[in-house]
């Protein structure tokens, strides 16, 4: 059974523009009519995820509900949603929606569980509040996998990066942003890290997986590849690594 | 009065994820709130628009009013689509469905109008559909512009470059097809066009403003403007140009 692939985006709208564009580059496809069917929710009002978890902002779960609803309404069989923290609502949804969603969480541990070496030990580079809402943390943590996280300062710099007047999300995937980025990832990986995720949905744009000696976990592409399989298609090749 | 846009797409999907892409690169926003709500229809099971035309195959117009009447279901003010040939289908959806729908085809000749010298003479880089369709002709012409098109064989060419095994739908936007769409769009500068269109959604993946001598007419990029406007919201700067 082919399915159509539900996206919940805007958080950011430059990562649902860059989750689209992985759904169809990784489909095996030679023509147009070889393609996915995608309804594409990008609602860029839902209020901020890491002020309404941090900072007691205002919630955006009302708006991930009318975002649920609206491409279940237009026919998604099955929803994806690329940005991490924004899973930290997702049983919420869960809880008041009967629909089939998958958690990129999840699909991440699945897939750093196959990648990592013994040594189950992986850096996380994300907004402070996927960090402090520990939500990589739990999922892993229950697989005896160890999350470690940049310092405070090195946290702050991440959030300029991502965040800042010219950072990700403002346009800037070069320059400072990427710079402070690749730095956090060298820190990481010098303190044991034997992966790296990219664990908010701007990094994978600055950061590749050739950019860094170990494994890059790219949750948005690893998201990408369980789409596209759970829509009844294949994926165009088999692919090394996360990029 | 701030509105979302409803983006018919699928035609190719690698033309909507740009045309998504281009709507958020273009629009002047510094954090998510501040860009505009989207809603995608990307169904690449529309049937094949250059066949229908050219040699009566399947009617892509059924399809086209489904996912009109999703995207106004799913919030949508107004719905705009990323793919020149389809507009051969205008007419016929716009008897049918009141709604709202901007004409790539009325905006490029506002543009055109702007950016041409005196000389009123423009090149068409379009898949065989929109040129035996004389999508571009008839609007133009009633504006007294001019549209000259490559000889049979470049127009054979420029269909491999586009719908070919190793050609740019098929995910290939370096090497030969590329190749193709220089040489012709070259040819086309020296029969006298004083600007070249990009009238497949497939062209500006691999053609650039800066790569010709005279102004590339991106009508994705019209459009993405246009859109970006008429929901209310500003450009991010003044462009010169197509790119």
């Amino acid at each position: 059974m082919k399915k159509t692939i539900g996206i919940l985006g805007g958080m950011g709208p430059e990562a649902t523009a860059h989750f689209l564009e992985l759904i169809i580059k990784n489909t095996k496809a030679s023509k147009d009519q070889e393609h996915i069917p995608v309804i594409v929710h990008n609602n860029p009002k839902i209020p901020a995820r890491s002020d309404a978890i941090l900072a007691n902002g205002e919630s955006p779960l009302p708006l991930l509900l009318e975002g649920v609803r609206t491409l279940w309404g237009a026919g998604a069989d099955f929803i994806a949603m690329p940005c991490v923290t924004a899973h930290y609502y997702w049983n919420d949804i869960m809880a008041r929606e009967k629909v089939s969603f998958l958690n990129l969480l999840d699909e991440t541990l699945l897939y750093a569980v196959k990648v990592l070496p013994e040594e189950k030990r992986v850096g996380l580079i994300a907004s402070t509040g996927t960090v402090k809402s520990r939500l990589f943390h739990d999922v892993f943590e229950k697989e005896g996998i160890e999350i470690i996280t940049p310092d405070e300062k090195e946290q702050e710099q991440v959030m300029e990066a991502i965040f800042g007047e010219e950072g990700i999300k403002a346009g800037y995937t070069t320059g400072q942003a990427r710079e402070t980025i690749y730095r956090v990832a060298a820190s990481l990986i010098q303190k044991g890290a034997k992966a790296v995720i990219a664990g908010c949905t701007e990094v994978p744009l600055v950061l590749k997986d050739d950019d860094i000696p170990v494994a890059l976990i790219d949750p948005l592409q690893v998201l990408a590849e369980v789409s596209i399989l759970k829509a009844g298609y294949e994926l165009k090749e088999k692919t090394e690594g996360t990029e």
